[in-house]
């Protein structure tokens, strides 16, 4: 069984393994105050043109979300996302066990637009009682989506000038923000992330890493104390460096792009197998997810060999399920399974 | 300006003022320990054939229902509601600021049916990850709605039914109960919301008393240990005897259901005036809340002397408005209203 | 029996209720958007001598606290107080069940020093690993505190030096503010009060009112968005105009002050009884609550007349008690308890 | 500088590195549903000899202390700890920020009393407003204790009958359990602890995993949706075969005691040195941390070549300071810091 129902079924990165093996005897100072975080974080400053961001690194995604969050709602504010955002549906109500709303709004293809956000917060702020209800006060979005889709420039742009005028905070979650950069069609750098942002993250553990999302922290008014939110959430690795030492391999001779690439190109295999057979797709993606809908017939014979992931009943005859590629994927195995697609 | 936009503009029925004058320098012990509280529990106990149930005093409806929520639910634990319903829409979040998240589904006219809580349920247990997704375990509902619509016997017992089916707590906010029993068409009683639920509250703040709600336990599960987090919520009162006074002058000779159909039967006049005018509806309301769609125009020349709330745009000539009738509502006034109504 | 085990045994001061009475059938706008609320706030704030004070009227005192607290604080700050402080002992864990941490360091009298604090926060920012404890940010004292003791100008001076210095918010819980005003041998104001702390309630449960606290904001930076802080804690009344109404009675004509005054002749009535018999008291209180010690036979019979509260075991022989009086103690009660002292 | 401040200043032992590289390509199942995991958690409860044992494997361990406690108390409910626990002085108040309060009572070396806790419970229960109180409901401690002393097998079993007694849980935080399991002196086994707590965690961050704790819950009542909890608190990690991988390794061949007891032997060789000097200790400890008063020109010299924590002032010439060792330290390293203490 080759497994392409998720990204993250592997370790890391050979590179980073060995990075891992050469320092692993190094004394450090813990909780990410030694010199590997420290360089990690000037690559990370450097990759986003961002001298002034603050960058920490955390163990894993839903806590990133959480403690960035907890971090930057007073009580009584909410966070806005799409109705498939991650924080509102796979995170167990993580972001509500911190004591805040999450207001979803239909999304389409997994992306909310300017407009949605702008009508939530008119809808808000224009109610004579709004005291009565949760303030919008962050939103957030995944890019790439949970299906795969990505911003463009114009529609984040779009959202950090509602941002502005609206005194919203934005953040990304960028668990694969690796496969989004590295998509055709993709008009983002890290950069534009960085200057169109509050805080957003960049995803490790998806993306190379053994574990880990380093967190770019650009608005001044979101760095007072993190340190210590991240701390009492449980969020403060006691061997920091160990993500320190990652990320600077994922951020030295553009590793982390280049790895993403090729999780990228191997998608790109599947989503043209499944073309050629004339399947149609539950959303367009150019990034590493793919959603095909697929006959169940021509499912079940796969799913002898290949692992993927179930995603939703189309009808009787049709599935619509998910393939996953990753910087992991080997190319001889998604030659294989775009063999047997075009078998099927 | 006469006050019909809601059903808290005054303060409390004679009766319950006159025993609280009649009280106001016995001497008794605080926090709901003394003879008042007791005998109200006992008279509310006995009109919802309950002899088992647990009956706590609070002060207001969002209390209630946070802190009986908190007390049910672990912190993994969802409630399901309409998405109309008062704890997702008009509590500023206190329900997420305890932990919590809630689960709105599309209400039909503010309620929601056995077979929406079940797919619910069935969406979130049948998904292999459903340790990703917070877990519904209390159904949330009003009657009568926010919308002024009221549950049924089947209604109310198809929930119940699924409830126990599916290991779930149901709750009812009573904040309007009264009025919902009052109502042409109703068939439940008391009795069978104690029955049916495992907990609920009777509204006394908008039904004849100052301030205070009556919240009945039935569950035993529910029962142990409520008083402490009462007083962590802020909702033990310390002159507790304050509410005991009050439930007890409107559970004696059957006050809280007279003065209920009084309100209702104001309501009527006024639906009836509207029906003459041949305006539409938001919904049918049954109760003490009515949901006309009034031309501009008219709604222009009724506001100079009639106070309601706006609800919402319809188009450019008609608008959607709330009359709310409550026990102290002269008929005069509405009758007044009523020929303004039909002279507009 | 007569009871004088506490200061919340009665209804109201007849002022109030006459108020409460007068005003039962006018007509005004919920949530303490009326115009009661806002003469009350106009009282109280030319009282403070504070015209730029934000005013709100809560319930409860527990609920006072946490919802300051809750607005005040980001999460891993916390509250320092006497050991002896409310919220660390009397109120369920209120302010742990928002998420902060109460530190609490030894009382002298139910007192904390500008001295204490100042080691609280030395002791916090020395440490090389601050960020692994919780933050100091707030400081909360009662006045009177539980034991019935004042804080002189000097001290209370020194608090708000201290926390200028260091960053800290100073509030004080005045759920017996007017017995500590009234007290002999005080020298603060209610002017004094307003501009040496960020926040305080003027308490009005205890202290003639039927029931509520009149939480005084100064501090411009705790103000934002407060209701809906209050709202997502129960904590808005929805005849918000009920407390309004008692406090521009308090207000009007110094009501407040005259029977605060009251109250301590009166208990210094009892304490000059018990001084008579040559009782020791656990602590000198110049206010409402008295703390003798008594041997257990005087208190038997004692206790068949008047009631008490238990405060703590000394000897084999004898035991510490409580004495209270009110706004709502008749002297002729109050003479009889201190002839029966006299006679025991 | 040779570094014994602390002990997770290294990676991990090279037989949990060769394993996690030799493993590195697999394709597994996420969130610990893996064959690794399963595998660990099997060899952990043979080693516990507690069959029905759930096992679940963390990151950290404030994140599990906090996980388990979050999962089991209700809203009102208090963890019992000493003063020094870790808890509450270096969490960041973690705890609270799950709503709970934390109740110290002074220690004793770290360590707490049966008789303490009965103390903290009856005046709990004793009082008769209960209710305003946190319920006492969950006893923490840690073995070894932040100060390095061990808890012996009568104390642990009389802990154990108090709880019993009094309805409460018994939790350990293991976070250095092999190096109280290595030491002279001690007299539990992993059985014993196994059975005479409700819910522990075998540390591994501090004990030659590269990160990660195995959280051991023996109590039924605790193991319920676990997992939601932990998913909900950021603490399930996406690759969780990491966690079994370590934890396999380090339960295989004894490995987990084998290096426990180096580090100890380590521990003592310093202990020893120190003796000779006739320095005297903060506190005796048996494990891997050792608190000598260290004269400060002394200190001075030692700490240009080998690094120590600051832990007490003690008077103008001495200061207490903490060495420690670990699976990593190395035997040169710590004979040449008991020469250098030797010729200090």
């Amino acid at each position: 069984m080759i497994r392409f129902n998720c990204d993250y079924s592997e370790g890391c990165h050979p590179a980073v393994l060995e990075a891992l093996v050469r320092t692993n005897m190094e004394q450090t100072p813990g909780y990410g105050e030694d010199a590997h975080c420290e360089r990690a974080a000037a690559l990370i400053r450097a990759a986003c043109d961002a001298p002034e961001a603050a960058v920490h690194f955390l163990v894993g995604g839903t806590q990133a979300n959480f403690v960035m969050i907890a971090a930057a709602l007073r009580p009584h504010q909410a966070a806005v996302c799409a109705d498939t955002g991650h924080i509102n549906v796979h995170e167990s109500g993580a972001v509500e066990a911190t004591g805040h709303k999450v207001i979803a709004v239909p999304g389409a293809d997994g992306k909310i637009s300017a407009a949605q956000v702008r009508a939530v917060v008119e809808n808000h702020w224009d109610d004579v009682t709004h005291e009565h209800m949760a303030q919008p006060r962050l939103v957030y979005i995944s890019n790439p989506t949970g299906l795969g889709t990505i911003y463009s420039l114009a529609e984040l742009t779009a959202l950090h000038d509602l941002c502005r005028e609206k005194n919203l905070f934005l953040y990304m979650d960028g668990a694969r923000l690796g496969y989004g950069l590295a998509a055709a069609g993709n008009d983002l750098t890290l950069a534009d992330v960085a200057r169109l942002t509050d805080a957003f993250y960049i995803g490790g553990t998806k993306v190379g890493a053994l574990f880990g999302e380093a967190l770019v922290i650009a608005n001044g008014a979101l760095k007072e104390d993190f340190r210590y939110i991240e701390k009492q959430r449980g969020a403060m690795l006691a061997k920091g460096r160990l993500l320190g030492v990652q990320f600077e391999t994922l951020f030295t001779d553009d590793l982390y792009l280049k790895i993403s690439r090729h999780a990228v190109d191997m998608a790109m295999l599947i989503r043209d197998a499944c073309r050629a057979k004339e399947w149609n797709f539950m959303v367009e993606s150019p990034t590493n997810q793919q959603f095909p809908i697929v006959p169940v017939e021509a499912l079940k014979k796969l799913g002898e060999q290949y692992a993927y992931s179930p995603w939703a009943k189309i009808d009787g005859r049709r599935e619509a399920v998910r393939f996953c590629t990753s910087w992991a994927s080997r190319e001889e195995d998604v030659r294989a399974l775009a063999a047997a697609i075009a078998g099927s």
